[in-house]
C-alpha cells in the first residue's frame, strides 16, 4: 500500500504487498470503493467509522442479515458509537451478504456464527476479505496480521487458491494486538521463553449487546468465552516466523485469565514476561521506544507516529486517560 | 390475610378478602402451595428471592418456557440476583406454564409478551393469580393494588367472572408503587391536583438480559419505551376511589419523564406535586410519618414496620445506602 | 472580537465590545497572551485543555496557590483531562496570582473560596478577567454572558469603575449555559410563565477531587450545595434585558432540582416549561433549529455551527453519545 | 475466646489465648464493654457495624480526632454504610483518642498517619489493641492474625513489655488475608515455590474520601500506593511459622500487581501458583473443601461455615453476587 510520495518500498517488503494489483490502484487519485459485511453489528459500525474520512477509502456498500436487508443504513442500525453516524453512509441501502456486486475489496465485521462460509464466498468470487471475525485465523494459508509486528506473513497468501485475485486475511483478537506489539520488540532482542496475561476487557470487546449491564455494573465478571484460549492459540501465531510458506509458531509458554470489567472502552493487560536472555528496565525502555517496523516507513494514513507509549508515571496508563491517544491506534 | 392472632379485622375491611376460601387456608399451620409463571426471568427469580423463605408460603411449581422444561430449575436459570438460587428450589424441575396441577395460588413473572393470555387460562381453571406483568392491568375488573393504598379496590374480583373462585390481581409497575405510596396521604388530606414525576430507572427494572452494558455505562438513556405512559395512566387507577364495583380514576393531570441510570438496582423518583390545598413542610411531614393504611394492622410478614421514610438530611435518600430499608420494602 | 474577513459588525451590536482597545489587538496576526489564575484546579485544567489551540490565544502564564509556586506546571499538576497535557504549557513554572505581569487577558479557574478578592485585584490592575467562578456573578455590573443568548448584557461593564480598562465578566453555572440556550429562542418567540427543571450532574461537574467515588460507584446523590439556588437566580438574569445599564430580572417562576448521577461527563436536564402563549411541538422544533443568534455571524473559532441540536431520536440526547458534539461546544 | 458450650480448647491451642484474663470474661454472661479508635473514618464505620450487633462485645466508647470531639457520633460522622446507623450508637459522644477510660479491648481503625504511636499509647495503658492499621504489622512482636490460618502467631504478644496485660494485635492488609486463607491448604498440603498475584481493588479498599469518582468512574487506575510491597512482605509473615518466640517468614518469591476497579465493594485476586510437589485440579479442590482450621471448632459467632468456597461455575466468582456470602466473612 504505497503512496506516491512514499518512492521505493523497504526493503525485503513482502513481494504479495507490491505486486497485488488491486491494491495499486491506491496510487490513483480516485477514492477505492470498499464494501462492509456485518454492518450494522458493533464490529461493523467501528469499521464504518474509522473508515468513513480515510483518504483512501470510499465505502460504497453495507451488507447486513436478513432483517435489515430492503431498509436505509439509518433505519436498520442502532448507532452505538460516540461520533455521530455519516449522513451519507445513513441513506446507503443494507444490502444481503452475497458477492454480487462489483467491488474488489471488502471488510468483515461478521459475527463468527457467520463469517466462516460468507467470507470464504466473497474471496472465492474474487474479494479481498479483511476479516475481524476469528473463523479463519488459524487456516494454515491466511495471514494474521499485526502490520508493524508481522507484516511479512502478507505471503501467506500466495498459498490461498481463490481466483481472480481473491483471499483473506484476517487481524487477531484485540487483546493479542496490543500484546504481540509489546512484545515483538523483547522477542527480537532478548527472546520470550513465558508469559503470564491477565487482561482486564472493557464492555466493548463483546459487542453489542454484549454483556447486559444489570451483569456490569459495580461487578466484574472473571470468565470471558473462549478469549484466554484465543490468546494462547493466536499470540504464538502472530509472533511466528515466515518462510518457505508457512508460518512457524513462536514457542513459548503462556497463561492467560481473562476478566470483564465494567468500564466502556480500552482494555487494559497486566503482563509478566520470562524473557531468554536477561535485560534491564532501562534496556526495556529503550527498546520500546525506539521499536519502529518497517511498516511505519510507509506513513500510512492511519499509523500512529508512536506505536507504543511508555509512561513514567506509574499510575498510568489509565483507559480514560489514554484511549484517543493517536486516535485509538496506539 | 389474617394471621390467627390478628383478631378481628378492622373496620371497612373489604369483604371479599374476608370471604375468600382461597385464603383462609392461610389460617392453617401448614404452608400455602404456590407456583411461579416465569420462574426463569428476572421478576420470576425475584419472586422465589422474595418467597422462598416466606412464613405462609411453600414454593412447589416452577414453570417457565418451553426451552427450560425437562431441565432442573438450577440447570435451565442463569441466576442473577445478590443472594444465592436455595438449594431445594434449584432441584424443582421445570414445568410448561399449563395450568395442570393442583395449586390454588399464583404468582407470574410472565413477560408481557405472553402474560395475557397464560394468566387467563390458569384464571379460567380455577386458580388466584397475582401478577406483575402489565397485561390485565388496566381492565376494568382486575384490581392493581397497593396494598397499603387502595386494599379496597380488591372487591373488583367479584366482578370477574372465572369459575372455581378464579380470579387475576395486578399490581402497578414499579415506579407508580413508591409514588401512590407517597402520594396517597397527600390525596386524602389535601388533594391533588397536579403532578411531575423525573424517574431515574434502575438497570433491574429493565429485567434480564435488559439493557446492554455499553449503552449503560458511564451513560444516561432518557427513554424507556411505555414507562411514562404507564405512569400517567396506572397512577390514576391506583389511586382512584371504588364505589358500586368500578374504579373511578383519581383525576389529576400528570407529566412522567423516565430516564435509565447506571445503577445496578433502586429507582429515585424526582416529584412536584400542585396541592389542591395548600400545605406547610411540617405537615407533609407529619402526614407522611402518621401514615399508618389498615393493612398494618394485620402486621403481615413482608409488611415494613415504616412504608414512608422522610429523611431530615439533604443528601438523602441514596438508592446505595436506603436500597435495603426494611428489606427492599419501604 | 471580529477577525479580518468578518467585515462589518451585525446591527445593534453592544458599542463596548467594539471600542474595547484590548480586544482589537485580535485582528493582528500575532496571538494575544493570556493568563490563567488557578490553573492546576479542574476548571483551569480545562481552560487550557480548551484554549491550548485556539487560534487568537496564546497561554503565557499559569497562576496558582502557593503550594504549587516554584514547579513547573507539569509538576504541580494532578492532569486529569482525556486529552494530553501539552508538553510546552507542561513546561511553563507555576506564578502567584498576583497582578504583577503585563498581560491585560486572565482567565479565572479559581475557586470561590478565594476568586473573589483575587479577581477583583486583576481588574484594579487592569486585566480583562474573564472568570467561571461564581463570586461576581450576581454584581449588578458584572455580566454574566452566554454570548449566544446576552451579549448585549457585556455593555455592563462600562458601569464597572475599574482603572486602564480593568473589568471583570462571568458566566453562568454550566447547567444554566445549556438552560438559556434552549429557552432563549422560546422567551422570545413565546414568552416563558414558569420552568420546571431536574439536572442531572456528572461527576466533572464537581471538581477534583469532587465527589469520592464511593459515594457515587453505583449511586445517585439527590443534593448538590447551592446548585439548585444557583439556577433560579442565574436563570432570570441571563435571560434579562439590558436597558439603560443595568439587567433586569426576567420575570419567571423557576424549580429546579438537581441530582449527581455516576457518569463522567456531561449534564442532563429535563426541563418543563409553561409558555406565555401556546405552541405546536412543529413550531418548537422550527424555532430551535433556526435560532441563529447576531454572535454566530461572527464565526469564532470556538462557536458551533449549530448552537442547539434537535434530535428526532426518541432516546437522544445521551451523554456518552453527544458528549464531543460539535467539540463540547453544542 | 472460648464459649461455655466449646468444651476443652482443641489440643496445640495457643497458650496466651487461654490464660489472657481479659478474654475469659467472655464466659459471663455480659457483655464486654469496647472503645473504636478512629471511629468516624470508613474503617471505624465498618467496625461499628461488624460489632453492634455482636453476642460478646458491646461498644461504649468511640475516639476520633479533634474536630469531631465533643459532638454525637451522629452529628460528626457521614455515615457510608448501607446498612443504617444503629440509634443507640449515633448518640454517644466523640471521645479523644487517648487511653482515659477504663475499658480494656480497644478496636482501632486508625489511619496509619496517627496509628502507630496512638495505639502504643493504649497499649501502654494496659489495653489490649487491635488494630487494622499498617503501623506495627511488621513489629517482630507484633502478630498479624488471620485467626484460621495462624492463630498460634498470637503468642507472639509474650514478648511485648506493656504493663498490665496491655498488647497489640494486627490483621494484614485486606487482600492478603483472602490471599492467605486460600495458600494456606496449600502451602501445608504441597509447598508453595512462587505466586503471581493481579489483584482488582474495589473502591472502598481506599477508605473515605478515598478515589474521586471523577478518577474511577468509566476508569482503571493501575497503580495504589503501597499496596504490592504490602502484600509482598505481608504474605510471608502471615503463612510464616512460628517457634521459639519468633516468626519466621514463609520463603516464597511473590509478584504482585494491583489494580483500581470501578466497582463499590469486593477486590478480586487473579492468582498462579508454582507448587513445590504437583497437585492435580481435584486434589486442590478437595483440598479447599476440607481445609478447617482449629478456630474453627470454637464456632465462634462471626465464623464463617465453610471458609473457602470453590465454584464450580467458571463465571464465578463475582463481587456482586458473592459479596454477602457468609456475612462478608468468607
Amino acid at each position: 500500500m504505497l503512496r506516491d510520495d512514499a518512492g521505493s518500498p523497504p526493503e525485503n517488503y513482502p513481494e504479495s504487498l507490491i505486486r497485488d494489483r488491486s491494491v495499486e490502484t491506491l496510487h490513483l487519485r480516485k477514492k477505492v470503493p470498499v464494501a462492509i459485511l456485518g454492518a450494522t453489528g458493533s464490529v461493523g459500525q467501528r469499521l464504518i467509522q474509522l473508515l468513513a474520512h480515510h483518504p483512501w477509502f470510499q465505502i460504497v456498500a453495507l451488507c447486513a442479515s436478513e432483517k435489515s436487508q430492503g431498509k436505509t443504513y439509518k433505519e436498520a442500525v442502532t448507532w452505538i458509537q460516540t461520533t455521530p453516524l455519516p449522513e451519507a453512509i445513513g441513506l446507503l441501502p443494507v444490502l444481503s451478504c452475497e458477492p454480487n456486486f462489483p467491488y474488489k475489496i471488502v471488510f468483515s465485521g461478521l459475527s463468527s456464527s457467520v463469517a466462516g462460509d460468507v467470507e470464504t464466498a466473497f474471496a472465492k468470487a474474487g474479494c479481498v476479505v479483511i476479516s475481524c471475525a476469528k473463523n479463519h485465523r488459524m487456516d494454515p494459508d491466511v495471514p494474521m496480521l499485526v502490520p508493524e509486528v508481522n507484516i511479512e506473513h502478507i505471503d501467506l497468501v500466495k498459498e490461498q487458491k481463490f481466483p481472480d485475485g481473491g483471499m483473506i486475511l484476517t487481524k487477531p483478537n484485540c487483546t493479542v494486538i496490543g500484546l504481540a506489539l509489546a512484545l515483538k520488540p523483547l522477542a527480537v532482542e532478548f527472546g520470550i521463553e513465558a508469559l503470564h496475561v491477565t487482561t482486564l476487557n472493557a464492555s466493548s470487546g463483546a459487542g453489542f449487546p454484549g454483556v447486559p449491564s444489570l451483569s456490569l455494573l459495580d461487578n466484574l465478571i472473571p470468565y470471558i468465552e473462549d478469549e484466554e484460549e484465543k490468546i494462547e492459540t493466536e499470540l504464538s501465531k502472530v509472533l511466528g516466523s515466515y518462510s518457505h510458506a508457512i508460518v512457524q509458531d513462536y514457542p513459548l509458554k503462556i497463561s492467560a485469565s481473562c476478566t470483564r470489567v465494567p468500564i466502556t472502552e480500552g482494555h487494559t493487560e497486566i503482563v509478566s514476561v520470562k524473557l531468554k536472555r536477561q535485560a534491564t528496565k532501562e534496556e526495556l525502555i529503550r527498546i520500546w521506544r525506539e521499536f519502529s517496523p518497517p511498516i511505519q516507513d510507509l506513513k500510512l494514513p492511519m499509523s500512529p507516529t508512536h506505536i507504543i507509549h511508555y509512561f513514567d508515571e506509574k499510575d498510568l496508563p489509565q483507559p480514560k486517560l489514554q484511549r484517543d491517544l493517536e486516535r485509538g491506534m496506539a
